[in-house]
Order: structure tokens, then sequence, then C-alpha cells
């Protein structure tokens, strides 16, 4: 693919979409209930607690809620559904727990040597609706080797609010068409794409597990479409 | 050094000032003015601008100035000092380039492998008045392995104010007694200490250069006390 940027448009920093494009939150979401609760379907527990998540953070958004942290909107969907898979009885500590498993998820296979190989040529940071305290613990526990972790909580709007694509620009005093977003969901790299930053799509079809595939095809409006990072290195001549 | 911490004290989080403790800003600005303007002298060219943080930070504290970055503050001080260095003549260019050696600062011989040591425990952060574009281009060309880039810009307050330090611990969802400042300057140790945070000194004789050694006598208040960061790994056990 022939890249359209000339020097001045040169891309400096690659920002990150990380739930579903950089780790596997389904499969570790089951993964970490057949450890600790092997009697629940870690499939259905997976998709529920991660649909409340939007619907959460618009609460949040319409200022309904007051500013929380995803680790906080975690934990009250979480409390939510619990009675649903029979885990009412679980203790403070127990549901502590479970709730840090936003703390663990997996990469996918391709995002560690992905990144390695992108953090060569370009700044590769996170933007993420999760919390700095969750994005840096995954990263540690995962190797994911950014070179600044941002999120939602620096710039206290969650995606797609303009302020967090034009956040990224502005905390690296670039214009916005030297940011490119990557990302494996269209709303988010179309709300990118309205600020002025360059679009990477990620395919991820199994983002919702096996019983879910998810459709990957192409949009004409990203300017890159990648089947993951490390063919995406490759298009960026990493 | 026997710690005197035990499980529920246990530090998870090392919090490093940057500017003397992890970077050699004298001898850096001194090297970048004998590339760019050998007929200065560079010594007294760095104390110079480095004299100017400092009452540029209480400005904005104060709220004399609105919240600036120390990118904006640095080159406020820098246009200021030029003409005292036979310097007024530098065009638009020239400053912003000359403005960006911050970026571009060298760190102690020590740093590098000091803090790939205590990665390996600790998360290891940045607690610095620097930006986080200012701190992620100079980790990035130095090789600083940060788990995490924190800076007075997500606080929006200049250390010693204490909502910087009361942040990171609440960006970890910790304690403050489960953080440990790192830096080589008592009275940003003693501001962390008021907010209930651990702290430990590094020694950095040359901060300001050989022309004024700096007393690194060890004081009392502060929970470890190291020559540099590859001592301090060595006092946690790293």
């Amino acid at each position: 693919m022939h890249l359209r940027w000339g020097h001045a448009d040169e891309v400096e920093v690659l920002a990150f979409d990380i739930f579903g494009t950089v780790v596997d939150w389904h499969g570790s979401i089951v993964r970490e209930m057949s450890a600790l609760h092997p009697q629940v379907d870690g499939d259905a527990f997976a998709l529920a607690w991660r649909a409340g998540y939007r619907p959460a953070m618009a609460r949040v958004m319409s200022g309904e809620l007051g500013w929380t942290l995803i680790d906080d909107l975690h934990r009250r969907i979480l409390d939510e559904i619990l009675p649903q898979f029979g885990l009412a009885h679980l203790d403070e500590a127990a549901r502590s727990h479970l709730n840090r498993a936003w703390h663990r998820l997996d990469p996918w296979p391709d995002a560690v040597a992905g990144l390695q190989r992108l953090k060569r040529k370009y700044i590769v940071c996170t933007l993420s609706n999760g919390n700095l305290g969750l994005l840096t613990r995954m990263a540690k526990r995962a190797g994911l080797p950014w070179d600044c972790v941002l999120s939602a909580e620096v710039f206290r709007a969650y995606k797609p609010d303009p302020a967090t694509y034009r956040g990224v620009a502005r905390v690296f005093d670039l214009p916005p068409q030297r940011v490119m977003l990557v990302a494996a969901h269209h709303d988010d790299l179309e709300g990118a794409r309205a600020c002025g930053l360059r679009t990477a799509y990620v395919e991820r079809p199994l983002e919702f597990g096996a019983g879910k595939v998810k459709d990957v095809s192409p949009q004409a409006a990203n300017e890159l479409h990648s089947r993951d990072l490390l063919d995406l290195a490759e298009q960026l001549g990493c």
C-alpha cells in the first residue's frame, strides 16, 4: 500500500485502542471464569459484563454520573450481573479480585511482537477508556512496550468524545494528521477521523468469541486496513 | 538496610523525579550549546535557563499565569535569557529546536540499567513537572523503560503541590505508603512525605555541574539514601 503522507504530515504517534484491539478481553474473561467459577457459562458472563460497558460510560458522559473510572464502572456492572449467574454470594475480596480480571487481559498473539516493531519507528501509546492503573498493570503483565500510557482518565472524557483524540495530538504538540488511531472498532476510528487523525483498522473477528464472529470487512474511509499488528508493521515499513 | 514494611505496606510503585535525578540536565544543555552555539558559556547558559524554572512554575501555581506546560515555560525563559548571551538574533526555528533540548537530555550513566532492575519488582513511573510529550520523547531517545509516564500535566499542578503525590497513589489505587518517591531533591521528598509517600534520596553531586558541586549528605527523614539507581536497586533487593 502506498502511504499518502509527505514529511510535514508524517505520522509520529500511533495511538492504540486496547480492549479488543490489543488484548482479547473475551477470551481472557472466559479464562478467568473457568479458573475461578467453572460452573458459570464464561462466554455468556464475558458478554454480559462487556454489554454494560457502553451504557455505563454514556451515563458518565451525559452527566448522570460524575466522573468515574472504568475500574469502578466495571465493578458496578459486575455487582449487577453476579446474581444472574448464581454468584450473588461472592464477598468483597472475591468481587474485587474478579474485577481486576480486566488488569490481567491477555494480548492477541501478534500484539507484543507487532508493537515492538512499530515502536522502532513511531511513538506507540495507548488511547483507551481504561484507567491508567488498569492499563499500566495490564501492560506490565502482558509485556506491552508502550512509550506512554494515555487514557480517558487524562482527558476526563470517554471515547468517542473529541477531547480524547485531540488530547493525544495536543500532548505530543502535533497537528492531528501526524497521529494515527489504531483500532478494531469503526465508531472509534470515525471519531478520530472527525478530529483529523489518520486511522488504521485491525481485524479482530473473534473479539466477541467464536460464537459471535465479527464482520471485519474493510471500510474505505480508513487509511489502512490490517489483519493484525504484524501486518500493520509490515504496511508501515517497520 | 532493613526495610521497615510488611505485606500490607509493601511498596508497589516507584515514582521518579526526572530532571537531575534520572537525567543530567546540566551536562546535556552544555553539550547541546557546545554543538549549536560554541561561542556561548554553556555552563552559565544552562544555569541561567534552569534558574528561571521554579519562579515560572510559581507564577502558574499562584494563578498569575494560567495552566502552562513546561515546554512553554522553558520557551519563555529561553526568550528572556537569549539576549544576555548574545543570541537575540536566533529565529523561531532555532529557538524551537533549542527549546527541545529538554527532550534530548541524557540519562545519568546508571539510570537505564538501574531502572531495568527496579522494573522487575516494581511499577516504575515518572512523576515530573515536565510535560507528557517531553517525558515520552526523552524516554524513547534515552531508553528509559517506564511502565507509565505521569506528569504534573496529568494532575494540573506542579510539585511540590500535594495533588501530584496523592495523584500517583490514586492512579494506582494504593494507599500512599505503597508508593515511594525517588528524587535528588529534599524539598520534593519532603512534599511526598507530607502526603504519606515513602522517600528515597539519590545523590547527584554534579547536578549543577562540576563548578557547583551539590551537598548530598543524608537526611534522616528519608527511608532510603542511595548513591545512584543501581545502589537503590541493590538496597531494594532487585
